[in-house]
């Protein structure tokens, strides 16, 4: 086994998800993901916590649901109970096929997960963390051969969190007590209110309120969002590739849209509901050990020299007791690259300026 | 897929394990069982059950029972309420390699199945199936090439099995009604007492209290076992190849033993308990589509043309209300041929000789 599959479990168990004796663990293995399971199954038993493996298998819930007239039991006892008695819960995604459920309606799959919302609470309830065991699949998903893509996701899960975390720190203090972002850029003139919103600091550790790993993004819920933003980093939406799509907000809603491919899709997601047209979040990308983007939302979004904005719903973790954020039954991601003519601006003082923060060295010009 | 899959699928999902719509269904997926998985969720989506995945991988067994320091958590909470609220749990083995965990130490192994009892005991309580999807590793088990093997499999588990339970009706009716049965032969002449006790009829189906999927044997309770008995199939027992394994009874008990190869495993089960000295089944194979030992025991000891005897635990639905079998904490089957030369006797009537039943054709001499 590649000495980094143990490291990556170790990060998992250890880093992440916090994993302490007793604990009642849910390992979901994907298809493509056996070997980081043996993995993290050992750190497990090191740990003394429990285990129960389940299988996500593409392949699987195709079959089922392709079969399956559609009429669902909500949220079925038995798992529920399974979620509702758990501790943690470690996804191991990796697929062998990122297609293979694409002859699924639409609407039957929207039915099943419809069905199992109190199963997705109980779910979220835990300490989850997201991950994933590279696999050809996916590799070929990136558009890379398969050793540079497991040197990219080592590269990305590999890190020095403590170091990150204590980085991303500054970042989200600056956004704590700021009022305004304004980003600028080719193509991209924007303001948003972040005022009395929380950053959350994700370092890839659920006592950071961060689900992923990788992470490495600071991130806030927006509103009042005015202006034009242009995103460069192209995207697979509902599974088709979307590229520079132009998003113009007024009054916090966007009011026009463009795309140079596949713009229906755009459309269909704003067309979703009230909450689809307005910002639930902005990140900022931190994370220096993913340098391209590979059409996974999972790494693209902390890409380094990168923000996002997400349509639809905002976190709660962002907002003030007591407040809702912005709702909507989707979070669609869209990046932006901040490198060169790009600058990142909170209350008028410049964060990030053609890629760099300015507590980085080779920051420069007026603050 | 090979359309024999999807018929295993729905041998085991309609006949053996009778799902129905709203049920709650584990299908657990061994490590090279994912092609049954995916035909068996098809199943299960067209009867409208609800399905949960889980894996069964020996490869994470062992890295988790070798990392640990064998101080179990009694029955976790999470897993024994998913079983709690299971109807159905279909177990679908398919092994990649079988010696997978021939270095966890056995004490590790034993300290964990104990720590799960409960666990063990709530998934007895469903409507569960056990199956085997045909792997490389288990074609080689059996000494066979994987073609060869697949046809095997499928010869043993696609039978017409309402035409075998009726069948086998016929023997357990002989059983039921009868006070003694003699088994003799090479190396063999011996005698149990059968009176009060129930043969179960297990053709692979809940509806038979039969949990085995193939199935096709007629088993019961015996007592007051004397004489002499010879197993000449070769098994494996405790990862080692036993031949040739004679016992010698006296009282019910075994007072002496040999065995060809490894006679020591042998001594070793006898000395589990008191029980293990005695015998909890008597089983006779009738499903012809199995013509030749494999080196598993789901489908040895129902091998057309065989008996098998098990020292230790006696099955409860053997037993009249109330009245407790032989207790132990083992059950080891073990397999004799019934044919040229041998005859089995029940209240001095002979019901096979020679390998051929009395109802079927080529059967002769007296009766």
């Amino acid at each position: 086994m590649d000495e980094r599959v143990r490291e990556h479990a170790e990060t998992l168990v250890e880093w992440s998800a916090r994993i302490e004796r007793g604990d009642d663990v849910v390992v979901v293995v994907g298809e493509g993901a056996h070997d980081l399971a043996v993995a993290t199954a050992e750190k497990l038993g090191e740990r003394g916590a429990n285990l129960l493996s389940t299988y996500r298998s593409e392949e699987i819930q195709r079959a089922y649901l392709s079969a399956h007239d559609g009429e669902f039991t909500d949220d079925p006892e038995y798992e529920l109970a399974l979620y509702e008695n758990a501790d943690s819960v470690l996804i191991l995604g990796g697929q062998r096929n990122t297609a293979a459920t694409a002859d699924v309606p639409g609407d039957r799959q929207s039915a099943h997960s419809r069905s199992r919302e109190a199963i997705r609470e109980a779910r979220l309830a835990t300490d989850w963390v997201s991950t994933v065991h590279p696999t050809r699949a996916l590799a070929q998903q990136a558009g890379m051969s398969y050793p540079a893509y497991q040197d990219l996701v080592y590269g990305a899960v590999l890190r020095d969190w403590e170091e990150l975390a204590g980085e991303m720190a500054q970042l989200k203090d600056i956004l704590d007590a700021g009022s305004e972002v304004h980003i600028e850029g080719e193509g991209t003139d924007l303001t948003m209110s972040i005022a009395g919103r929380s950053a959350v600091n994700s370092a890839a550790s659920v006592a950071y309120d961060s689900h992923n790993l990788p992470s490495g993004e600071v991130f806030t819920a927006p509103a009042d969002t005015e202006g034009v933003v242009t995103f460069d980093v192209p995207m697979t939406i509902r599974g088709k590739r979307v590229r520079d799509v132009r998003l113009e907000f007024s009054e916090g809603e966007v009011v026009d849209y463009a795309a140079a491919q596949n713009e229906g899709v755009v459309g269909d997601v704003l067309s979703t509901d009230a909450g689809a047209k307005r910002l639930g979040e902005l990140g900022v990308g931190m994370n220096r050990g993913i340098d391209r983007p590979t059409d996974s939302i999972l790494f693209d979004e902390k890409m380094a020299g990168t923000v996002h904005l997400a349509l639809g719903r905002a976190y709660d973790a962002c907002l003030p007791e007591g407040e809702a954020g912005n709702d909507s039954a989707v979070h669609v991601d869209l990046i932006r690259n901040m490198g060169e003519g790009s600058r990142l601006v909170v209350d008028g003082e410049v964060v990030q300026r053609d890629g760099r923060f300015r507590w980085e060295d080779g920051f420069t010009g007026p603050a």
